[in-house]
């Protein structure tokens, strides 16, 4: 009997550890996904300035429910998204310059959700220098943090 | 001894039986949430038309750190919001029209997140329709949900 007790206090020991131990674990993953979202945006901006459009593009949802708002305009997919940036960006007469993202701020909304704001800015040859504002939504997938919704002004 | 190992069985059949039930009423709040947010977005659409811009405003979370970003400019606060669309629909020689939202999509990212785009036009006096397109984040809190983020261009 009293053996029987003891295996119940252990067990509600054990789940009141398991408790606390899933609560500290949850609240580091935030700042861990919040460095995993920072790397994956990184990587785009390397690649980006390296001219590797595959590269840049492997950071959206390979899905053709994929969204991307720019303006008055929306593009669905991710084929569609990455023929919209070869198209302004790689066609004749056009170029990539030089990207950079400034005011990033990452938002953890859930385990395996996110949104990130900030400003996008290029420095073409000639000086010129096109800049606005982004707005992104992402989800994590087993291949990790994909950007599944763009709104770019 | 027996008595203790059929408490241990019924422990063990609640425990089941309400982690299945949790799992059901996350399936269910889904719906129930996208339904609460067409709701609100239907009041602001609602009020806007009834030229009622507090009303509207109350859709956005009244805190400091809600951003609108619209074009290439950035505002931040509630206070900064409202009074962005009182200078461009309510000051002088203005109107607010009448508003309508189409290709509505909400998606709830978690059980207290989501985000919204869509397509937004105003029919002005003189025949003038201005639009485009919108991405809303939304958090629910006690009261609701709310915009929390707002990118419109």
């Amino acid at each position: 009997m009293l053996n029987l007790q003891l295996r119940s206090t252990a067990t509600l020991l054990f789940l009141i550890f398991s408790l606390a131990l899933a609560a500290c674990s949850k609240q580091n993953s935030s700042a861990d996904e919040t460095n995993a979202i920072r790397q994956m945006l990184n990587q785009q901006v390397a690649d980006w300035n390296k001219h590797d459009l595959d590269g840049f593009a492997s950071g959206y949802w390979r899905s053709p429910d994929l969204v991307f708002q720019s303006g008055t305009s929306r593009t669905n997919g991710w084929d569609g998204m990455r023929d919209r940036y070869r198209n302004s960006y790689q066609s004749e007469g056009k170029e990539m310059g030089h990207l950079d993202f400034t005011n990033v701020e990452i938002n953890v909304l859930s385990s395996d959700s996110a949104f990130v704001r900030g400003h996008w800015q290029l420095t073409m040859s000639d000086g010129k220098q096109p800049g606005g504002l982004f707005t992104l939504i992402l989800r994590k997938f087993p291949e990790g943090w994909r950007i599944i919704h763009d709104h770019t002004s």
